[in-house]
């Protein structure tokens, strides 16, 4: 893999997005390609951290061995994901073990390449601040979004049931306070009530304080969640 | 409020995590406390940073209006949550207004604090990096035990919906390849073979090939997510 494909890579990476193509390059030149087939040890629990890693093919597996030897598994990398800065940028070792668990091909950023990069350049630091700022506030994006899709159904799933054990289908009491049935239901208070305005406005229910017509179950059944 | 708790508030917050004291201390001598009454605008669009955001208490709804004049909410923040570094860290200027939707309670950390310590003192650049880095892999993570969890819980739906519709429920047998039925869940090979092994390890299913023993539906429907 020549320096220009590596180059490439370190470009798509998200702490790295936000380089100049000259910052990129002289980070390239501090860049190893690693080859390692499956079963192969990265690194082991106590190894000082010479650089950090970005998985580009294949599977690493990162874990632990108890004090009983039981291996605990803490993650799995995939590609495009990165590990191991955390413990290079505190100069500490690593707690864990890195092992691949399929054929891997991955770029080992080396440690006197970045630290020279971040002690003399003050805008790379700066502008893998904003890259992993970024990423971090996507990231928490989606897990919001993630929840309130979870949020959604659940509460879906709560009218269908209380409408399904109900003498009248189509026109059910909600059996407790806002509070409570959203508490029982592990949703916030506010999610609770943005999502009942949701379906609301979707046409499928209409809310009367307490009271709920629903006017069309199959269309709850098959709600695909929208923000 | 002093600027001893600011710093406390401070050291408490991912980026800053690693911070030794003194350099806390620093950042919390260039660091504002803001009141925002419900409806102020902390910013709008086209407005330089003068620093980034830490939301101690409240709600603050970032936004843009569309040419036709229409309203766009790009995300709420909550308390604990920050905004506005990447924009900072990029030197660009905010494409999006932010305004409180709650009576709200802030830290400004300025422009002028985190850019001297930045530029200053090359161990404050490692130890920021090294927080933001261990925040992100914790919400990486957390997305991944959450999608585990929904591929275990629709792939379980998917067994108990085939069980209910064959003549011998106790019996099933998966009517395509593992490749299609994970394709048509949305679920990889790679997590439906997994979810599969841990329904088999937790008593509640028997794989032998396409042919799958249901041990235990009732054990199915509760199957709480353990990774």
């Amino acid at each position: 893999m020549s320096k220009e494909v590596i180059a490439q890579q370190l470009s798509k990476f998200y702490m790295f997005s936000e380089l100049q193509p000259a910052q990129i390059e002289k980070l390239a030149a501090g860049t190893k390609l690693i080859d390692a087939s499956r079963g192969t040890i990265l690194f082991n629990r106590g190894d000082i951290a010479n650089g950090f890693y970005l998985l580009l093919e294949g599977q690493i597996k990162m874990g632990v061995i108890s004090p009983q030897g039981d291996e605990k598994v803490i993650g799995l990398i995939q590609p495009g994901q990165s590990f191991g800065e955390a413990v290079l940028f505190m100069e500490r070792t690593f707690p864990i073990y890195a092992q691949a668990t399929l054929d891997s091909k991955l770029l080992l950023i080396t440690r006197d390449a970045i630290f020279d990069i971040l002690d003399n350049d003050t805008t790379v630091v700066r502008r893998m601040l904003a890259g992993i700022s970024a990423r971090n506030r996507q990231l928490v994006n989606n897990i919001e979004s993630i929840s309130l899709q979870n949020s959604t159904q659940r509460l879906i799933g709560y009218l269908i049931q209380i409408s399904t054990d109900s003498p009248n289908p189509g026109r059910v009491q909600l059996p407790a306070s806002k509070y409570t049935i959203a508490s029982m239901l592990n949703i916030a208070p506010e999610t609770f009530s943005r999502v009942m305005l949701k379906l609301n406005n979707a046409g499928l229910i209409e809310v009367f304080g307490k009271e709920i017509v629903i006017i069309n179950v199959d269309g709850l059944r098959n709600f695909e969640f929208i923000l």
